[in-house]
């Protein structure tokens, strides 16, 4: 649920965005690109949720994991598919994250 | 909903979260942390959803900004709330936006 990430720096990309009314293919594209992600290397963890808006946050070794999960041609194909069909707006922001903190309930 | 921030670098905070069944307070300090993160200087945008987990991220100017809004009297009053009651866990990621890009539906 929350990402098991490394100690910082690593890196981050928000994605967040804004559906349409079309659900065509969504959801079995949305899981395998999950799949595919965590497959990459490079690849720490995932967090997502969507209420108005959606939230995914993907975590990465580094800017060159990132780049070569942003070209893999399956992933290439959904964003093609996701500007088409899917997504009413979206912003991507690529992130170093510097520093992190956590609790835990004991 | 999608925040509007201004051309990168400008910084991020991720707050991603598990709840506690308890809900004692919880919606009306959550909406109060909100109106009052915006008014901070600094502070540029918000975007939020939570399913099973939640995930907030505030947009801010300067890691001094993030700095001043940690050390809020109100947000400390928050923070200690959300630890006795509301969350199981979570997790708080500072980070540098490096570079960002939209899509948007014309």
């Amino acid at each position: 649920m929350i990402a098991t990430t490394p100690m910082a720096p690593y890196y981050a990309v928000i994605f967040t965005s804004v559906r349409t009314t079309i659900d065509e293919g969504y959801g079995d594209i949305a899981k395998e690109m999950i799949d595919l992600a965590a497959a990459q290397e490079g690849f720490l963890g995932v967090e997502s949720a969507r209420n108005e808006v959606g939230i995914t946050v993907s975590y990465w070794q580094s800017l060159d994991a990132i780049s070569n999960w942003k070209a893999n041609t399956r992933h290439l194909l959904a964003q093609k598919r996701g500007r088409d069909l899917w997504y009413e707006q979206y912003k991507v922001r690529i992130c170093k994250v510097e520093r992190d903190y956590d609790f835990n309930l004991s």
